[in-house]
């Protein structure tokens, strides 16, 4: 189904990225809405539904419930998604995106299993070869019948592996593992592509803060390290010659399967009532989905990155239905905005200033807000679908070692992350978080502790038999949340969970201890001038000086305006001390 | 050889180590003496000679040039070995560590080739068995009728690959590489095992600097970091069950080889002149061992080190002398001290100040000076020798990983590497390095250009058929370094070729050039204190302002008392002005 989803996701984004509200965010499957399409399909398989018809069905419901919410005014209702629910869903996304990396290398381990006791001395007399099997089963001389061949027409000992498994064959020999010959060299070359492209993306992204090379070259090679990791890594795999697996993409553009047409029917072979029942799955579907793409819109949409272009949560969830029930009627994939690839557009799009002096930290101006980028990502996914003469040197481990960068590199920057690590950490090594100024340590701990509950659930629920419920789940994060204000001040929570970013929440702070410390010095030095010139009819305002550590309630530009006020006061005393010292 | 050398080592080390000078020197074969033994042993080959009694009769006169170097007081002449020299050295170990790592991974490539061109569907087919050679050569027959056996009586296909290598078989089969069969998983296992044992080893060591876990357990681990890799990778390797190649360790405590007894005979099989001639690669041996020898003790002996005991360059020497003879008479490899190993001896050793204020540099307080340590080390090396059952599980694979590891990390802190990375370093990132403050770039450039040219050659001398001359070229270096006085100057050679610290370079410089601005201000301070009150009558010694840029010629304490001097004066003529503004 590559092609078929590939060419799928451009036109899908295509449409997304022409008419939605925020043309910043890209569209695409994310792991949420994957594992409830497999849970989706685990329950068809087991009770004999049609999945790609329940599917359909249950897609179209959503894309009406969609609708509905965009016609309720629901998206306002994203105001309740603070921080708290956004890490821990950017953290659950993430860690899907680690897990699934590393389960389907664990799953190369059973595809291409390697032999555990070899004996190097012994491999003249290692063979696996296909046989008779001894006492073929009913079904097995039934198939044989259909192919019109008894047991002696088949040379049992000169068939190939494909062969000797069409043919229900036995594989016997020092080199045969349980369901074929064991397979040289597959896996550990598999292991050595997974981990290399890890770390090669990983150290090529790190490029732009080293201190070789003009900056525009390591900048370059900074934004394209994936591509040119992917580039060198299919060069090695070519050079070597093992035959890892590849990624697999068909050579004709054509549904996926024989048995279904470009559109599915939404009843198919299911019972009627199906029809109806969907709008169950549906409602939890609609969750996740709700999910999903408002809070990539929150993340999207945070102040610090100063978007100039207003914000679009109606329009685009309306755009997000239309496009699921075309996709569900198509039997494509469903597409929300996706966390990790819309956060790296965004970051790709910053614009920052150029800055000549050395040391000195480019300043953020911005985002450059338009719609190219995100059409022509989308084009260049649909042309994919003619480049598959190039697409299949790419082996799947180099794929698998791309998502774990991925998902590892979008741990960086989540404050959630950064809390668990204080539990492995010494006080006196901590750094200087914003939040521990001011919230007790056992109190940021516990906060934690009830984020890493939830995200654990979270997880057991999808791998449990309750994973129908894991929409569900999500929402209630929000509720958590909402519970958590009996436990905390309204200040704590400001602090853990504003969304204000951590640097600029402490150059504030800074700013203000300095303030404070010169107003109470000004304060001394009045005083001083106060006892050697006995004039104390100066009115000074005491209650300025009581300065609010709560965020909520500070105003920063009125308090400058107190400092300077202040500043005046004591500049004139000081003036009519130099004054006199000059008489 | 493992367990003999071993004994030899632990031998010469207890003995060493209890009589030297300088006791925190660790003995081992280093690099340049192995190149010198793998040229003598090549050049054996080529001309029929016996390597073990040739290599006795020149440790015997190595160890006569020894004492008589000891007796004419040439350890004296350490003093032309400058940070130029010893550097190149260094660096010349560390890359022939590094490359023989490299190169004997490649050469597990060679013993164990694996198939390029697999074709899995086709595995059932796969074999290689042993079969009777087409034409068998007239040795081939000879050997068969030394065996008593004819072709007829070796069951050809059952044989295993050593019996079939015994009896001059051909393998035969689509298995099969050139020499045997493929072997399947070994070579890509051991690559992944070489490359994991370097990134632990070096992730591990990192942890000290790390911000979790208490102290002690950080230390403790980076202290312990490549013992712990080595564990793991033992118990990885041995639950895989790859057969990957083991540390091969004979059973029994006897001499390598039959045909030599515990002693060697200096002449043996080799003609009478042979022991005469062998004086003139003895006295390049002797070149390589006294540059080895005392480059190692340069670098142990550095002033940064605040060594309280003495040097021993002499009885060291001495020392290295006499067991260079026993070593040679009993066939066991020569030992100097080996720079790596020493290094990190003395590192291990090193007393910091306990310091409690969070962010504070520990100081440096001196060396444990003991004999207690290097004792330690060699009987734990002899008592390896019965340790053969643990030994054995070791892969090699994972001690070549050692070997990088050690090779990648003592290149850090040597002063060449980071010049050479000047070079692709614009100059806005560069680095505060102290001789960029006073020398100019193209200078700098070309020092280490001279230097890296030198290392080149050291290298293609090692490697093409003049290779004899290598250790001439090694003392090369020095008067390479003498040349260079006469297009640098002596200020810069100073800058450039110091054997001072850069960081405490660093620091008096900062504070010279601090103490210099200092100086500048009291000095306009005191001019105007002159223009207010109108005192010209106090003497002051302009010359102490011209401070002096050059190391060689500095002396921080006269500057401090000079500095002290001035502030006393800077003091006084301030009270003089507060008291008139009291008045």
């Amino acid at each position: 189904s590559a092609i078929e989803s590939l060419f799928g996701a451009s036109l899908t984004g295509i449409a997304y990225s022409l008419f939605a509200g925020q043309p910043l965010t890209i569209l695409g499957s994310t792991g949420p809405v994957l594992v409830f399409e497999k849970i989706l399909f685990k329950f068809c398989r087991d009770y004999g539904l049609s999945y790609l018809s329940l599917r359909a069905s249950i897609g179209l419901w959503t894309a009406f419930l969609c609708i509905v919410l965009v016609a309720t005014d629901a998206s306002s209702l994203v105001c309740y998604i603070t921080r708290f629910t956004e890490e821990a869903f950017a953290a659950l996304i993430c860690i899907i995106f680690i897990y699934e990396a590393l389960e389907k290398l664990v799953h190369l381990g059973e595809v291409y299993p390697f032999n555990m006791h070899n004996d190097l001395n012994k491999l003249t007399s290692y063979s696996c070869v296909c046989s008779e099997p001894e006492k073929p089963s009913n079904e097995t001389l039934r198939m044989w019948r259909t192919m019109n061949k008894s047991r002696e027409d088949i040379a049992w000992n000169n068939l190939t592996v494909s062969e000797c498994l069409e043919y229900h064959g036995v594989f016997r020999g020092s080199a045969c593992g349980h369901h074929g010959p064991y397979i040289p060299d597959v896996l550990f070359w598999s292991v050595i592509l997974f981990f290399a492209t890890f770390f090669l993306s990983s150290f090529l992204k790190k490029f732009k803060t080293k201190r070789y090379f003009p900056t525009k070259v390591r900048s370059t090679i900074s934004d394209f390290a994936v591509f040119l990791t992917i580039v060198i890594m299919v060069l090695i795999d070519y050079l070597i010659g093992v035959p890892s697996p590849k990624l697999h993409v068909p050579e004709k553009f054509e549904p996926t399967r024989k048995d279904r047409g470009w559109f599915i029917d939404p009843l198919g072979r299911n019972p009627w009532w199906t029809l109806l029942v969907a709008a169950v799955p549906a409602l939890l579907c609609t969750i996740l989905i709700f999910m999903d793409q408002q809070i990539t819109a929150v993340i999207i949409n945070r102040k610090e990155h100063k978007l100039k272009k207003g914000c679009g949560y109606h329009l685009d969830l309306l755009m997000v239905g239309i496009m699921l029930g075309i996709c569900s009627i198509m039997g494509l994939p469903w597409f929300v905005a996706a966390t990790v690839l819309s956060i790296s557009h965004v970051n790709s799009l910053k614009v920052e200033s150029e800055c000549s002096a050395p040391g000195e930290q480019p300043k953020f101006l911005g985002i450059r807000e338009q719609r190219v980028t995100g059409l022509m990502i989308f084009v260049l996914m649909g042309t994919s679908v003619s480049m598959t003469s190039v697409l299949k040197f790419i082996p799947m481990p180099v794929l698998y070692g791309v998502f774990l960068y991925m998902g590892v590199s979008s741990l960086k920057g989540i404050q959630f992350f950064d809390r668990i690590k204080l539990f492995g950490m010494p006080a006196k090594h901590q750094p200087d978080l914003i939040y521990l100024r001011y919230v007790p340590l056992w109190k940021v701990h516990i906060f934690t502790v009830v984020q890493l509950t939830c995200l654990v659930l979270l997880w057991v629920i999808k791998a449990s038999a309750a994973a129908v419920v894991f929409p569900m789940m999500v929402l209630a994060l929000v509720f958590v949340r909402k519970l958590m204000d009996l436990c905390f001040t309204k200040k704590e929570l400001s602090w853990l969970d504003d969304l204000m970013p951590e640097s600029k929440k402490k150059t504030e702070d800074d700013e203000k201890i300095k303030e404070k410390e010169e107003a109470e010095r000004m304060f001394s030095d009045h005083d001083s001038v106060h006892l050697a010139y006995g004039e104390a009819n100066i009115d000074f305002p005491v209650k300025t000086l009581k300065y609010s550590t709560d965020p909520s309630v500070v105003n920063i530009s009125d308090e400058m305006a107190k400092t300077a006020q202040w500043k005046a006061l004591a500049m004139s005393t000081e003036n009519a001390k130099v004054t006199r010292a000059n008489l």
